[in-house]
């Protein structure tokens, strides 16, 4: 299993501010590629706090991508807090100096936006057509921006070695999770490399439940699907797939 | 300074198939109660992970709140783990029992909604008008649903403790961050009590930038704000203030 670990920093985040759009764009980017989301943290903009969480990503999961904090003002201090993370320096990368003195501006204003140039020596850049904050690599931490659009393009230019591709099925029904719990139990236990969850839901006003079935192999994932559709139609029930990937 | 952590508990948020909407509807309601989400993290439904995480955030916050994983099937580990995590016995809390009966079913769902009647010892109940699946409080951790409209109808229910409330101003200015860093950061270590955030934007076709000052002192917050006005009138833009709490 290839495991992602996402460290979400922001204080708008968590002052309900701004509702966070980055971890559900990341999770399916990296699920169709074969990777898990292992977890995630949302954390303030806090220098130790950014740095323990740094390293204790990168030392439990095979990717970390980070978003946020990487602009040119004083609350920015991800690119530090990533260099402190891995004990090297802060540098101005060339290249990025480069494309920003490409673009005029006075003098202050170019000093300022020249701080977006730091990254931690040794790092790459990851591309990004936006214009905006330039994101980075170092080993296996990917630094990106926080405004969704920026780092929707930045993602798909980082190249990722997944697993298998998690594919799953999900069954909506209209009976409560009481209903199903016990036989859904003994499915899950006769398929242990899938995982199953049930997720109840209001709708039309009564309870249903959405089942979805996630695994790597497509036929283990039909049986189960089969089994699932086959309880729900004993109840009395029409089961409806309502999703598949 | 009153903080709180926010465990978000679930597969189906880590896989990107569902978008959590819990962590600002909490952070909404904290924050307006004087208590600062001091992090979040969204874990997957995975006993060790569990029990470690409620530890941390109970050992480091005064609050600690979870939506996720309370209900009948099999993946409802919710209860099980915090009791664990408090090292107490999981026992079948007789006022849960009670309204559970009090809904007629067939005795194989009974057993499975009983289930829900499981709560670590010497928990209390978290009222709850939906007849969904039953929160408790267990010292400073508070167990919610995860169905938004079932968390949102226990969260009032719970009395909080805050401390000052926290209270913000917006400013809107059509100036990308570089032109503002400098005289931004100055502010800030003017106003050492108060956090001045900045987050860019792109809209109408240029980025702008929304400028956040969050603090305890409105006057103080004032102060900031008409400073942050005076340095973008100077620039020969317009700045908008579009929020205040």
């Amino acid at each position: 299993m290839v495991t992602a670990g996402v460290l979400i920093i922001g204080n708008e985040i968590l002052s309900g501010r701004t509702q966070d759009a980055n971890l559900q764009y990341i999770a399916k980017h990296l699920v169709a590629r074969g990777i898990t989301v292992a977890e995630s943290q949302v954390v303030p903009d806090i220098e130790d706090v950014l740095v323990q969480r740094i390293n204790y990503l990168r030392e439990n999961y095979d990717y970390v991508l980070t978003t946020g904090g990487i602009g040119p003002t004083h609350d920015d201090i991800t690119a530090h807090c990533v260099a402190k993370a891995f004990g090297v320096s802060l540098v101005i990368d060339e290249a990025i100096a480069e494309r920003i003195r490409g673009r005029p501006a006075p003098e202050e204003v170019m000093q300022n936006r020249l701080l977006m140039a730091r990254v931690p020596e040794g790092a790459s850049l990851i591309e990004n057509s936006t214009g905006g904050p330039q994101g980075f690599q170092i080993e296996n931490v990917y630094v990106m921006a926080g405004i969704p659009f920026v780092l929707q393009n930045m993602l798909p230019n980082i190249e990722f070695k997944g697993g298998d591709v998690v594919r799953s099925k999900s069954i909506k029904v209209y009976l409560g999770e009481s209903n199903i719990a016990a036989e859904l139990a003994q499915i899950q236990e006769q398929h242990v490399t899938l995982d199953i969850g049930s997720y109840p839901f209001t709708g039309e006003s009564r309870y249903g439940t959405v089942l979805v079935i996630r695994g790597t192999d497509p036929s283990e994932i039909d049986s189960a699907a089969s089994k699932i559709k086959s309880m729900v139609v004993a109840q009395g029930e029409t089961p409806e797939e309502i999703d598949s990937t």
